[in-house]
């Protein structure tokens, strides 16, 4: 059915690991709970995300420093600045930072300051970045486009794939409907899907999926149950105050609250959430 | 924002128990599982089912005796010999059975067999249907349009309520979206939603949701971890042979082994699915 | 593909010619015009529109007596009385009526005081309607469902044909999708694959599909060029004082003007909209 | 409601007006046609085409050489060659060609060889894209994403404008949608409201819409009588041999005849297709 050959499981139990850091890998026993804002905004910001989660199982921050808005009047993000924002706080934290890369000219800088490349709902289908990252020895985020088929987000995958880079995750991050109280909808079903189609790691991004944060906490115990191999999460230190998606923003304390309540669902299927350890990334 | 009241909690913690039987309620700390087949085929088939699912934690049994097909040269269900087949299980077996009624005629033959009377999706604004069941005294199965909103679900519910009948529980089963590799898209997320905005309990099919067996165990975990009060499950002795409906229909083994695989979700969230006691509910 | 027998075409050329008045027929060279209010609201405000629109080439009235709405609490239609003031009007004017019908129970009244019975979007799948009206002997407008798809659609129809009704006219009335600049997305396409498969006549109505009445004239437009075989457009005496659908009602004098704007679209096409003529109808 | 200032109509009548030759400009009383393959083959191919439609009024011509392909196993367009041919078809026939533009690192070879740039509808909201081409001194055809909002199809244009170029025309070519029959659902509801919204020119692609070729040309006399400023239209001197979209392409003589057929509905509504003149461009 799917006109693809390196995303798609060769047998049952295939399976592609992979690896952010030594310690920190999709698709295995463990589940990886990324955490952080919509945009970088400031250092300051940022440091405090990363001391906030510093005690929570959460293995990775993200944050946007180049932010794909539908107006060009609107809040573009820092650009290069945020990039040595999030270096910074990987340096003084010892935790790995995921960010968006908008276009082959990013791709270089991204790569230099970023240990995982997000490409967005609206680059889903961006063949030529798509087959840049393909030639990149960093593992890749890839987000469902916003109306993608299963079939078009696994050829996507397969264009990553092909030319060379074999550590894809794939991200479902809701997809738009007809009824807006959400602000897309959540589609597990494509999850499990995923998981029994192809060989790579598929992560749920609840916060995009409902744009409500008072949904998000179900949604991402939905999702571990579902098989998802991990979660991306806003939360930003002051969510009234974020400068795009507040209203999907989580505040740090509901962050480490909703991680510690994922743990009973990780086991109750056979998997955990495995508490960061700054000393075993730092080491 | 939503033109309801009865049907919207009156206060956070306000919540709707509806009672099956003494022992089967929806809304409350245990979680309701309701198997059976698309269709009422004969009195073997559904002794079959009954028998299949006697040791296992399975509160209730569906099976449709009217059958809403989209051709009207398509089979339309035994009508009142699906009834009676229904109410013989019930007698033998000791367990509620829970069945479709399509128009307001029908209601008086199915409120007579029936515990449950379930309003179809393609019924949810079948509003003159809705009014009637508000005079009937049994609860109602109220399952979501194809593409209703959660302002018309709620409104849909609102019209059995205000007619006097508050034993209503939703049902999500899959909303209708743009990629046919799924039947249609599971929303955990309204789920998640209508728990928080009305007093009503809520349960989820998978079952028509994925379209695809393979899909429908980790769907139903998911359900459990977002909230859901319970879940309605289509299985059938021989599902090869299901005169409809085949490929989203489990075995009878297979629902047994789905059933038990949920109770460890239903602890990690401080619930728990009762095992069926036939003595308690035959006493 | 389509489960379906007497809704389909036997051979290209095959069309079913449905007659509302001896002069007034959908499906031949003549484009048929049906305006008026979404709800009856008086029998002013009915002789209203009958007069302002008594010069235009309108060849039906439209008015809702049982509304089916979102909301028990809110205006459901003046019932009865609206069916005797569409009556009343329909006697003066020597203009026939079309109205919904909501419920079996609800046939013998409105096929006794209107000429056509509409089923609305909500029940195109209300099957004991469909089966019910397949006994009525008048013709019958039969909306699409907020999501129908063609097949679902033509399943519906061929309900009733199946019953012995042969007098169907589809109509498309938009369809439910992710942008709510919009109310719907009027479907052309759906029209013209309607009348390449089936062979009942299809109508369109631009008012629900758009939802805002400065959209109303060119998507009417668009219409007859894609070969619908009439319309029906929502006017009002005061628009801004309409019970419901306010947004989308078109003034009188914004309704006469557009049917006459159609004329040439509908010339252009080899069709034509026959002038209403009181004396054809009343003699 | 948008946040949009350039793209945004100032005055209801402002209208840019965009040039793709001296002759051939959208947004004025003449409607624009522009026809060819879905992807350039040969040279061939495109002069069959060039040929075929040569005395038909069709005043530009499409054909891909960078294909975006939901799988990399899938032909991917000539690339170069493709741009090559294309310039020689334009050489030779003196009629304006129409091209796609994939990325940033393509833009200098398109722009040299083509007359207008098409951004296809995956790459909508490829942000970077749509700021470089605010760079180029050449129109840019935006379509519309699979399922964007016209707030965030009319936030593209105003990315492409900000940055410079202020020669875009808009194409809607069908949005995403729940029933397979057609490929896509044609929204011409949304080329109204952008007609009315924003000052740019509007186009249609019925071939994209319909997904089938027996569907296109009643589409394409609705897109004319709904105000589209012209049309863009696939069609192949051997439509079953086309290495893609074979479904949707029309025969040449198809081709013609429909351009034909839109004259009237054109002078209708006040609006003409000019007939293509070789001499009034080789001049």
């Amino acid at each position: 059915m799917f006109k693809a050959q390196l995303a798609l499981k060769s047998n049952p139990e295939a399976i592609t690991l992979v690896s952010l850091t030594d310690t920190v890998v999709f698709g295995g026993q463990d589940i990886v709970m990324i955490g952080g804002p919509c945009a970088v905004e400031s250092l300051a910001q940022m440091e405090a995300v990363a001391n906030g989660l510093s005690l929570a199982p959460v293995q990775a921050l993200r944050g946007g420093a180049f932010k794909p808005r539908t107006s060009p009047h609107s809040f573009q993000g820092l650009g290069l600045e945020g990039l040595k924002i999030l270096a910074e706080v990987k340096r003084r934290y010892g935790i790995p930072v995921v960010t968006e890369v908008m276009s082959t000219e990013q791709i270089e800088a991204v790569a230099t300051y970023a240990d995982m490349l997000q490409v967005g709902s609206r680059n889903m289908q961006n063949f030529e970045l798509l087959k840049a990252l393909g030639h990149v020895n960093k593992p890749i985020l890839l987000k469902r486009g916003l109306a993608a088929t299963l079939e078009e987000f696994i050829g996507a995958a397969e264009y990553i794939l092909s030319h060379g880079n074999t550590q894809v995750v794939l991200c479902e991050r809701g997809i738009r409907s007809f009824d807006n109280y959400t602000r897309n909808v959540l589609d597990l079903g494509a999850v499990v899907a995923l998981k029994q189609l192809t060989c790579l790691p598929v992560i749920v991004d609840p916060s995009h999926a409902a744009g409500r944060r008072e949904l998000i906490a179900p949604l991402a115990k939905a999702a571990i149950a579902a098989g998802a191999d991990g979660l991306i999460i806003e939360c930003h230190p002051q969510p009234e105050k974020s400068v795009s998606d507040a209203a999907q923003a989580l505040s740090l304390e509901e962050m480490v609250s909703l991680v510690h309540s994922l743990q009973p669902i990780a086991q109750a299927i056979g998997r955990s959430i495995v508490p960061f350890s700054r000393s075993l990334i730092a080491a």
